[in-house]
């Protein structure tokens, strides 16, 4: 959140959006009320509002907050100049990212309806953005001639769709490691890819 | 829904589960009320529990409907023996079938959460049994040697997430056909499978 009103919002700020996120993942925006979010702080709700103006600022903050840190995080490990080894990176980046941010991610796909659609915009801008870096990756392989792709647009959109799934079938401890995981959705989206 | 109370039913049933599966994937589940449901439907609160015992029910009814016509109309149309060309009718009828399904697709994505753990239960056995029609042709071009794939209960969930993706960003009238899209994403899967 921008606004912090005071020693007071430092220390509960963190609380607010943690609670505020495993409400809404767990119940739905549209059924937690600043009363319940409130309740699950230990504070009042009017103490709520010196933190947020209203609960969609709440959800947008959430949602706008994941974005922004997917995207700083792939910046910031992204190294290899080969395609193929990129490609490799962002597929074990993504399945990884989104795997230890459950919550967040589910929040993400459920909650964008119940934003305005200015909030919305600005979301919708972010994922773009992250969408694009996987885009360039694509390209850059089909321009050195070791990709081939019918359309790098639409292998964007399903890479992407393919990788966050896993968070829906998921389960530590499962017969399969993250690790072992990424490896086989690697060796698929690399086929796919014609690499 | 099972249970019919005379011909008033009969002529409301339909008209009451497009209302509600309008209204909950407009809104989500939480959201709507019966009241709101008997409303677009144009009758009294009290004459929609004369159809339905309460609202989770109805949500029930709509995203099982769902499911065993999806698996109804699959078996309906699979034909082939030869694994690659059964696996290229999996992937056009799931693109085809969920894009002119989109609102009751959206609602078995987001209120899954919304069920008792005995409904949750009904639907997921539902979703498995669609997704081993997947993994069997998946497993007949393994055992055929035409498929090379490391996991074929992997696989199966990477394809089903990368074709169900397809609702999130297709727009009639856009760049490119429904057709044109199925022939890709078929690219896709069919070099992800190693065919």
């Amino acid at each position: 959140m921008a606004r912090k009103a005071g020693s007071h919002s430092e220390i509960t700020g963190p609380k607010i959006r943690a609670e505020a996120q495993r409400l809404f993942a767990r119940h739905g925006f549209a059924a937690v009320s600043m009363r319940q979010i409130a309740a699950a702080v230990g504070v009042q709700a009017g103490a709520l509002y010196l933190y947020t103006p209203d609960k969609e600022a709440l959800l947008v903050d959430l949602l706008k907050t994941h974005m922004d840190e997917l995207i700083a995080a792939w910046r910031a490990i992204s190294k290899s100049n080969d395609p193929t080894a990129r490609l490799e990176e962002f597929v074990r980046f993504h399945i990884r990212f989104n795997l230890e941010r459950a919550e967040a991610v589910f929040l993400s796909y459920m909650e964008l309806r119940n934003l305005s659609p200015e909030n919305f915009a600005v979301i919708e801008d972010l994922r773009k953005t992250y969408e694009t870096e996987l885009e360039a990756i694509l390209k850059s392989g089909q321009d050195a001639g070791v990709f081939q792709l019918p359309d790098s647009k639409l292998a964007t959109m399903a890479i992407i769709a393919m990788l966050t799934g896993v968070n829906t079938w998921f389960r530590e401890g499962g017969r399969l490691s993250r690790d072992k995981v990424e490896t086989i959705y690697w060796d698929m989206v690399r086929k796919a890819v014609g690499a």
